[in-house]
Formats: structure tokens, sequence, C-alpha cells
């Protein structure tokens, strides 16, 4: 039975696993990524991991998962700002030769997309946008029953879509972008503009925490999160005509908290056709990459 | 050889045409929109010119863009807010009853992108973006080398996507839509809230014309209209990742006049990944619609 080889290549976390035919995990592994390693280190971290979710099995691909922007067609990661000296590094031709199987390179986000809807929130939709908002926001696009690519597979961008004339700057260099207004650091930043104060640093972890033990401030600060959220997602249904929008990433985990206010302001600014799309929580948790990078290797 | 006939339903001309299996114009008819008569006025008007462009031909099929909100697949305009009266009406059903030929919805601008993907400006590329700026703007997107419809057709509403919080409103019933920005009627208001004057109604094609003849005021207009434009295609380049934006629709004449401020824009805030992506001048003019909605009626 094929084996099909995943590899999520995050800022912080590198995880592989092992995926029979039918999507089922036979391993996982994961490490901190050497992130101040350069290619080299992380390349030779990945061949570990590797050799270790593959031992015994016969794998016949490699899917791997990477920040962007990338050269798709030629499985050359152009820049990773999270990692050090990651530029123009044709990491699907070195993962296949230093493991000798096929590998090619997608997107981490359109991996997640993928996972989540074969096998997790959003399983036998035809449309569907899977966001993930963490420090950035990112996305990946379901739409008319496939990934959506684009040119160079670099479609769905969706936390650089400018919704303010505000001159919030974002980590792209931009002003203005979703991500400035709505990621975890845009929140953290306005917890900190707003005076909150911890032992250790003001965290969105911190904020959403206080906020679910009733902290005033803190409750406002996810109110106004939940807005800039809403209004993304508003975009986002014009935009892409989902049928279910869902959210991972570590605000996934204050969605409960946040939906009446991101109901409100959605139902406030959509057109009436876009109505009642419902934003679901992500079932896959932080495996959401690294099963769809194995879904990947595992398409023709 | 098998014919197409296309209806384009616009709010103030009524066109039909007559294509040959090859996407050739055998015959095109228009007429002024019947919008005060309510759907049956309309539906008379099509009949005429269908019975007009298809006479010694024997059409095999309808296809009919009309402006949105629809329900494609129930083939049913849900509202068409520039025509009287129209509110669910079963527009396929009816035309096909009517012309005794099988008949299908499309939104209009998805039907001009398919024209100016298969026969435009856009022929050979797998992705494409499609923006149309007259009074407001709408869009149709290529991409992977299909028409991307998402949920019920809804998909690609890019004019709604709001860019701003200032609290221009739309037409839409919300407020800060690109629209709202950057069509055309946003472009006359600007132009009378700066006290442009003339014997007639200041619109956007005034102040076009009067840039054309060196304005300043008309110019500086023009150049804020740019800068708004740019803004949203710098959201369509990291929302769709087309090869190309093709721009239809009357500010479209325009272009050559707003290149260099638009590209300005968006070399300013694109990300480096999608640079240099060319935006060009729809090909087909005001035909562009009922072409692709007999390309659409020849679709399996």
């Amino acid at each position: 039975m094929p084996v099909f080889i995943g590899i999520d290549l995050g800022g912080t976390e590198l995880r592989a696993a092992a995926l029979d035919e039918r999507a089922a995990i036979l391993r996982h592994a994961q490490m901190p990524t050497a992130a101040e390693g350069g290619p080299a280190a992380v390349l030779d971290q990945m061949a570990q991991l590797v050799a270790e979710v593959s031992s015994g099995l016969t794998p016949a691909a490699i899917g791997i998962g990477s920040p962007g922007p990338l050269d798709i067609a030629a499985g050359t990661v152009l820049h990773a700002p999270m990692l050090r000296g990651w530029r123009d590094v044709p990491l699907a031709r070195l993962v296949a030769e230093r493991c000798g199987l096929p590998a090619r390179l997608e997107n981490d986000a359109n991996a997640a997309a993928l996972a989540e809807w074969r096998l997790g929130a959003g399983r036998g939709l035809m449309h569907m946008v899977y966001v993930t908002v963490s420090t950035g926001i990112g996305g990946g696009i379901i739409t008319d029953g496939r990934l959506l690519h684009g040119h160079r597979s670099l479609a769905g961008e969706i936390g650089h879509m400018m919704v303010t004339d505000q001159a919030v700057p974002c980590a792209c260099g931009g002003r203005g972008c979703w991500e400035a207004l709505a990621s975890g650091r845009a929140l953290a930043r306005r917890a900190q503009e707003a005076g909150m104060r911890a032992e250790g640093p003001v965290t969105a972890r911190l904020v959403a925490e206080r906020a679910g033990l009733g902290d005033t401030m803190a409750l406002r600060l996810m109110a106004e999160e939940a807005r800039y959220l809403g209004l993304g997602f508003t975009n986002l249904l014009h935009l892409y005509a989902p049928q279910m929008i869902v959210m991972g990433g570590g605000l996934s985990a204050c969605l409960p908290m946040m939906e009446g206010e991101i109901t409100r302001t959605v139902t406030a600014h959509v057109m009436p056709a876009y109505r009642g799309i419902p934003i679901r929580v992500a079932a896959l948790g932080p495996r959401a990459g690294v099963i769809g990078a194995a879904l990947l290797a595992s398409q023709p």
C-alpha cells in the first residue's frame, strides 16, 4: 500500500508525517526548526525526520509545505522571512536528492487548506476558504472542488489584502493589510498600546486568557479583534463565495468567544446573497499543514 | 454547424448575438432596455432580439448574461437594482419557454470575462482577472484555466471588497467598498465635491475629457482615481494571482492616461513576487458580455 510523506516547514516547528493512501496518519514526528542555521541545517533536520517517519515503510513521494513566497513550478523557496538565509532555495530538488524520492513544494497555507477540506472541517464541500490567524494571516482557497493556485501558485495571499487606510505597518512592508489589523501580532500591539501590563510579554494569548477571565480591557480588545476579523471575512465571502470559512491558527481557539461579534460585523457588511455562511474552527489543529503536504504528495 | 445565442441584459442596453461554433459573430442586435417596464416588457424585447439574430439559423442554445445577484443553478435573477420590478425572476426558464431553446443564466461580468479570455485581451492565459469599471465595478476571474464560480456562482464580487474605512456609502448599502471609491460614479461624485462645473451633469466621462485637454482639476481627479484603482488591483493580485488584469467598462478608455499612476500605486503596495503583471484594456468592447453569454451557451 503506497505511503506518502508530508513535511511542514514552520518558523518554529518542523514536522513530518507518513500517511497511507486512505490518508490515515501512520507516523508523525517534529522538532524545533533550526531557523538560525540556514537551509543546510534545516535540510539535515528534514532528512532525519523523513527517515524517522518512514522507517520500515516504503514511501512513494514527499510533499513539502513551506511559507512563501515560493516558485511552485521550480520547487523553490524564494524567500522565507522568519528563517535566516533562505533566499532562492531549490527545496524540492534538495529534499528529493537527499531522500531519494520525488518531492513537490506547496504553500503551507494551501497544504493546510487541502487537509481541512479533505479530512477536516470542510469535508465534502465544493467551496471553502481556510484562514489561519496566528502571528500573521494566511489562507488557502478551495473553489469549484479544487485548490485555487493562480499564477505561480500565488493566489489566496489574503493576509495582504488592504482593508484600511489606517497607516498600520505590515510585516510585508506595506500598510493597511488585513494582517496588520487582525493578526495575533496586531492584537498584541493594540494591547500594548492600550497599556495592558504583564510580568512577561503582552501577547495575543495573554489578551485572550484575560478576556476569558472577564477582564474589561481584554474583552474590549477581543471585540475589536473580532470586528477586524469580520471585515476581512466579509471580503472573503464576496471574493471567493465559499460555503464555509474555516479558521485555523492560534487565534482560532478564541473563535467561540469572538463568534457573536464576528457574525454581527459580517451581517452588517455583506450583501444579502452571501449571508449565513458558517465560520468554523479548523478540525486538524497544528497537524493540518503536514497532513496536507502528504496529501499533495499523493496527488497525480 | 451549431449556432449559439447570447443575450446581455444591461441596465441601459439589451443585446443579442448569434455565434457559430468557432465563436465568430454571425449577427448582433441591440435596443435600449425597457428598464421601467418590468420583466414582461424585457422578456418581449429578448424574444424579439433572439428572433432577429437567429432568423434563418438553427440555434442550439441560449446563454444569458445578467447583473446579479443571481441564483445560477435555478436560473433566477434574485434582484436587479437598476431594473424596475426585478425580484426572483426565473429568467432562464422564461427565456427557454419563450424561445423554445435551452437557456442558461450567468453573471454578466463572468460572461464578459469568459469572452475576454477566450477571444480578447487574455487569450491563451491560465489566470486572468477581468475588471469592469463603469458606473459600478464588477469582475470575473479566470484561474487555473477555468472561470471561477464559487458557491451559487457568487465569487468575484470584487467591487464590494472593502478597501477603506472612509465612510463612503456604496450602492450595495455598505460602506468603504472599492466600487464606492473607484467607480465612475465615485469619480463623478468627487468631481462635484471638488466644485467642477459644467452645463450638463458632471460625469466621469466629462472629467476624463477635461483631463485629456489638460484641465488641472480634472488631471488631479484622474490621478486620484488611478490611485484608487491601483489599490484594488493590488488586492486582486494578492487574492487571485492573475497573469494579467484586463480592464473593461467605460473607464477603461482612460487606462492609457492612468496607467503610470496605477502602476506606481501597485508597485508601491504589492509584494515583490506579484510585480510586473500587465494591466490591459479589454479587447472586445461593449460586446464582450453578449459574446461571453453565447460562449456559455456553447459549453457542455
